[in-house]
């Protein structure tokens, strides 16, 4: 089928060839010249045949918001957008509405898989009402992964519960990404261990925690053996704060994503001040030396 | 080759299987007559060909330690007694002392995989002395999964680094189960989410969250939705408890393997003393209502 | 001074009685006839000269909402209104404006103790123009306690900063509460100690953890030995969501008042969903047993 | 009455202090000189009257141990003597052994309050039998706080119930110390708050948070406001490390204590190899940049 692509990006880029790949017409936009089809979202939309399918893939915030406001203005009534973008899922609702206000639908749409998608294929959760999900499956089925379908896509709900279980998704790869690094930190810790790649190497098979991020855990300690290369400062895209923040609207005690969390604020900051502090109240009580700026260079 | 086995328990019995499906010759040990192919550890000697090679594979602790006393009796210069189950590994240097003190030779092996190792192969680590651990090779070989060895097979270091690594894969395994269980938790709380099976479902293939025991988790809650059938109630074999002390041991931080640790601890609590403490002080400041016992029924 | 006062519940009581107690004239309004002053919040208006200082102590959220609302209606320019309930501090802002657009003055004020501040003083904490927290000094003067005035009052900065100051002195209450009640828990699991009342009863003086919380446990102890009484259920007000919501907006890591956090919630569910997964996980791959439903009591 | 003081340190020597004011006759033992009231451990027992009661205050590990040794030689049949410094409670029970086989008492004491102890007193945990604890109550009468007994000190249980309970003191002061940094962190990250210090010296009368420690957090930062001059870097002298230990053991989960302790093995990390790992693995499946050694300054 036709679609209409906001966003060649990293993600988007990828996309468009595996969509093409698999036979579907693909008119892709992106405000760079040298990556995009047509030279404006207005020339997008005449160059679609209506009812026109249209997939924004494009940072989450203030530019999808922008994005979707602009196509309110560009489409039709019985157009079809699709947000893939890592939005957060309370702007699902507003969206659908902008849109819904004209007479287009709207589905919000989870995708994972990052790089290794245009030749894996790419997990999908979405979320919108049942003629909407099923208008775009030709695209959903030639995104996600071969095999069985409930294996690799999940119409999860109405609209907002696509980017509500991606958004999950993500909050559980941030604890699960924790919990491989500390067993890689105490693996290195440990004299016994003659070396930690190895030994993730060996759980690549017939262990209880094989995974896909435990192989890429191995292959990354192949590629720079004990991290020499990189430093520990990690960013955080969003959907970590708000998984937690949603756990407490919601009452989920979730202590392992929070761990994951605030482990990535502390490898941000040069010093902690929580620990100064603490370093100061026992300089306070006991006496004990505490470590001068001066001598920490 | 021949191998005496020790313990045919739940792991021992398959492991038998998988063996004598490879072509080896396996002499299996237990006290349990309807399962044992020798009436006695002394029968099991008589029966190897020196120099003898014996796999342990029986609980933890103290049965282990009787064991490999008994062995030590039994065996003679020469052979190789191969510690299966899931030994602290502190306890490696005491045996291997205790046998190599008869001359007989120790390997500690970490076995990874349950009830699924018959059919998938089980992940192996193992400590020792580099002549043992290439003696027993074809046995590590028959037991693994089928690939490159180094996927499912690790010589982690001398003895005691086979069950460190294990313990570790453990601790690991500890804070995976957590992670993708609290995100169980979040969609089963969120209205959106239909069915938080058909999520873990989709999850499978192509996500970046895609692993075993994710899989097992959407196996779960398709048997038995809502996890309507069963208690949180979580015992611990001691693997968890281990991996915090020597991580403190080593000044690790494990934010989220203690977090899952503590999460068992309190699983097994009807109520939990701390929160009664935290109850009972809100009433002392704020005047805040407490739940007395006889209305939480 | 003459002082409005909205809200006679279990704090607004005991502040009027500790304000007149002063010498301060406080007119109270409460919609229970029985313990309220004038019979509206028209009325109260209309008994108080002008310019009028109303402080409003009533619980947060909508209440709070609609009583600012309607006191706008009811005051005048030049008037001051003083929300010292506990209002999420980003509300302080919209009220301010609501209030201001009628020139009237608004003052936010955090104020802690509890049933204990009608005779050991009020702990506070306000936000708001010089002006305002000036013309308002003598009531914080009569509700904080004796001694140094900085030792029990802070204007901590403009509109908000008192209620963010607030907010985090609660977050930080939570954790403090659940640093004790995990070192009573240790004591009361713990064979050697003989009682675990006297040991807090003793940490009272001398100690480097000495607090009025501390007492307050070991007086909690005295009447209720083992907590035999009451329930751990407990409930959380808002305070200790909203510090963990704020620092994830700073980025700040909070391992400490987010596990109280969480600990309140967990106290709170019947069976906890995330350790029914982890039960089955365990299950699933290790045939490890279960305690099914019908089993646990 | 008369007491021997082996170890005239930061505490020990402040203890003779106290206890000669009080009108004890203290005879003090330290292998430095120019504090020591005697040339040696057997000058010491020389100087005492029999029965004598002897107090041990050196670093906890094995200088206690080879000082209770050495007294075992030097003391006689009927003495008796105190360990009062921070001992893990797992060593009281053999060095109560070792001095029993020669007929000489043993008590076990833990002692909080640092430097302050001089002029505030020193809170007191013990264990022992009664008729050894009785003997000693003179000396511990005037190391205590004044007022009421019961408020400064405890008879906690047998052998090993002093420094089991000192032991959960300090894990408790751990998680305090976080909490309230935790709390300075926040409000120092947050804009609308003028001065940190200026709030947690408003804690110090009226609110729930007030305590020892709260007034020693203010007070280091009015001497050194934001902390300009110390680094985060902060040791740990066993008490946490044995606290999470111990609570493992009697299966109590601490998350409060355990975040405090990890948080300060953090601190002396120059980088998180746990954060690397995590980085490493964003950069494998996601492409995103990760920050080089050479950029990180």
């Amino acid at each position: 089928m036709q679609l209409g692509l906001v966003g060649l990006g990293k993600m988007g880029f990828n996309m468009r060839e595996r969509l093409r790949k698999a036979g579907h017409e693909v008119i892709g936009y992106d405000p760079r010249p040298e990556v995009s089809d047509v030279p404006s979202l207005a020339a997008l939309a005449d160059a679609l045949q209506t009812p026109r399918v249209v997939w924004v893939m494009v940072p989450s915030g203030s530019i999808t918001r922008e994005t979707i406001t602009s196509l309110a203005d560009e489409l039709s009534a019985g157009d079809l957008v699709i947000d893939g973008g890592n939005s957060r899922y309370t702007e699902d609702g507003p969206h659908a509405k902008m849109l819904g206000d004209k007479g287009i639908n709207f589905v919000d749409a989870g995708v994972s898989g990052g790089v290794w998608g245009l030749t894996e294929g790419y997990g999908l959760m979405v979320g919108g009402a049942d003629a909407d999900v099923e208008r775009a499956m030709p695209i959903f089925d030639a995104l996600r992964p071969g095999g069985p379908r409930e294996d690799g896509f999940v119409h999860a709900g109405p609209v907002g519960a696509g980017h509500f279980a991606k958004m999950v998704h993500n909050g559980v790869e941030y604890a699960l990404m924790t919990a491989y690094a500390e067993g890689y930190e105490m693996l290195a810790a440990e004299d016994l261990i003659e070396d930690p790649q190895a030994v993730y190497q060996a759980w690549t098979n017939g262990t209880v925690v094989r995974s896909w991020l435990q192989q890429l855990l191995a292959k990354a300690l192949k590629e720079d053996p004990g991290f020499a290369e990189i430093s520990g400062y990690t960013e955080d895209s969003g959907e970590g704060r708000w998984t937690v923040e949603e756990a407490i609207r919601l009452r989920v005690p979730v202590p392992s994503i929070a761990a994951a969390l605030f482990a990535r604020f502390l490898s941000r900051q040069d010093e902690s001040p929580t620990m100064k502090a603490v370093a100061a109240l026992r300089n306070q009580f006991g006496g004990h030396a505490v470590k001068r700026i001066s001598e920490s260079g």
